[in-house]
Formats: structure tokens, sequence, C-alpha cells
């Protein structure tokens, strides 16, 4: 393999692996022998586990931007039914994977978020990445009058990614999509209506 | 140190260790070590590290609810003003900590979620009995008329601590009681309201 071709598998052994466990419970020598790639390579590509962990979210995040900016840009429906489509789309694609793994984001952030600034930043980054996407989908309802012209929109687009990140969380617990219909309907039926 | 002495104890020590790193990355040497409790102890008391760190969460959430209680009884206030009361109460606990540590619940259920059935019942179970707290509450004041009759009180805990929980991880990253901030502005000035 190509140096390229190298660090996008050890990248999608990461993320595959982050998932099922986490960050401390899988070894570097487990995400080597996932990408069928030699100790050497990783270190040529990343200074340690934790500078690839970082790589790995940013992968993570950029694997499902498409998604997001196709759901959040289709102009067919009107903002808040496109953020509604977004997150019902999630929610199937959690049911196909039996609610487990739950957001790389929420994990890493988990068990990083206390091991000195650069982890805290470079996953801070991504959720804020993520929150503007959300906050000028709301923006573009409210101009249209969806929702009312004082509403806060990038406070209520990170109270929603929080109330989505916990939702998650509480659907790998249950083995249940139960949490994100909960979600739904509270944040479409109550909080955005 | 007598048997229960010694029990509380490991509790104490792996409460602290886990809320610093998380399950994984703190090993039972750790946990001895902090404790000044030799290792025939810890397997007298504990099948292994999980049922350790089940046995931790339960301590977490029993050493927390007196002040649950304590807030959400306190009839002096109505059962909203109740409510809002607790969180920044919690709130003001996480910037005397530094916003560092987080919610111990959230961590291990990211960490152990999809580790078997045993360790995600033990969580959800806990997680149940903080939401039936909230809950009661919100049902206290929906017959007071302070919430709408319609509500599901139910659903509606869920997703408070749902909010909570992502708006925890947030903090931890940013170091910053932004996030509560926020959390307690859209739920108080919007959602409740």
């Amino acid at each position: 393999m190509r140096g390229r071709d190298t660090r996008e598998a050890l990248l999608f052994s990461g993320m595959e692996l982050f998932l099922e466990g986490g960050y401390d419970f899988v070894g570097t020598n487990a995400i080597l022998e996932r990408a069928q790639v030699p100790r050497g390579s990783f270190y040529h590509h990343f200074e340690d586990k934790q500078d690839f962990a970082l790589a790995v979210a940013e992968f993570y995040y950029e694997q499902h931007l498409p998604s997001l900016d196709r759901a959040l840009g289709n102009e067919v429906h009107p903002p808040l039914e496109r953020l509604r489509r977004y997150f019902e789309a999630l929610k199937r694609d959690f049911e196909r994977a039996g609610y487990s793994g739950g957001c790389l984001l929420g994990l890493l952030g988990q068990e990083l978020a206390d091991r000195g600034p650069k982890p805290r930043q470079a996953l801070a980054k991504l959720f804020g990445r993520w929150r503007h996407r959300i906050a000028d989908c709301l923006r573009e309802a409210r101009e249209r009058g969806e929702l009312e012209p004082a509403l806060d929109c990038d406070e209520t687009a990170a109270f929603i990614l929080d109330a989505w990140e916990g939702a998650l969380m509480q659907m790998k617990l249950k083995k249940s999509g139960a949490p994100l219909e909960g979600f739904l309907r509270v944040v479409f039926g109550r909080l955005l209506s």
C-alpha cells in the first residue's frame, strides 16, 4: 500500500475498533492487526496513540460530513423538516447497527477530556463544526419564520447536540431506539415548535 | 480496617480514579494503592474489575442521592424552581472541581455499554432511578398547573437528563460552565416554560 492508503487503512481500523470498546480498551497491536499494517508505518503517520485517535475522530467526522450536508442542504424540504429528516436517518443507521457503538466523538470526549489541552481542543473543534451546521439550519428556519425571531440559534444547536449525545448513550445502554424517538418527539414536537 | 470499611475505601478510591481517567485507564493496582488495601481484600468483596466498577457506579449514585432528595423535596419552592436549583447547585459543584470529571455514570456508560448485558443493565437501572426522581418532580409541577396537562413527564425527564449528560461532556471538553448555563436557559427558559 502507498502512504495515503496505509494511513486510511489505519484510520478506518481505528474507527471501527474504538467504536467497539473505547480508546483505552484498544491497543495499537489490535489496530495494526486489523489494518494489516506494520508498526513502523503507524509511527510514520502518527506521533503516538493519542495523536492517532484524534486523527480517527477527524476521519469519523469527515466520513459523516457528506450525509450531513446532503440532508441539511436538501432544499426540497423546509429547514426544520431537513433537520428532522437528518436525525431520523441517523436513527435508522443506528437501528441497522444494533444500537451499538453510538457516537465516536462522544466516546472519545468522555475518555480524553481530562488528558491535557490537545485532545480536548481537537474534539471541541469537531463538535463546533457539527454545531455550526445545525445552527445555520436553525437560522434559515428562523429567517423563514419557522422559528421565533428571538431564538438563540447557536445556543439551541448546542443544546440539541448535547441532548442527541445523551440519547445515543442511553440507546447503547438500553439497546433500544426509544431514547432517539423521545429525542425526536421533544425536539421537533416541543422545543422547536 | 473491618470488611465494611475496606469495601468503602475501595469504592471511594475507585470513584475518584475512574472519574480522573475512565474505566480502562485505571488498573486495579492503582485502586489498591489509593485505598491502601491488599489485593486479596479486593477479590473478597468483588468478583472482578467490572463487578467493582458497577459497585462504584451505585456508590456514586448513592453519594449523590441525599442532595438530590433534599433539592427536589424542598417544599419551600415550587417544583420547577426546585429542579432548577438542583441543576444550578450541581453546576456550582462542577465549577469548584474545575469542570473536570463530569458524570461518572456517563463515562462508564460510554465505555461499558457494549460489553454484555450485565454492565449496561446495571447502569441503565441507575439512570432509571435518577430519571424517576426528575419525572416525579415534573408530575408535581404539572399537577400544580406549572406545566401543561398533556406533558409526558417520563419522556421529558429522560430528555432533560440526556441533555444534561451531553452538556457535562462539553463542559469537560471546554473546561467551561457555558454548556451548563446554556442547558439551564434552554430547559427552564424554553422547554418547561
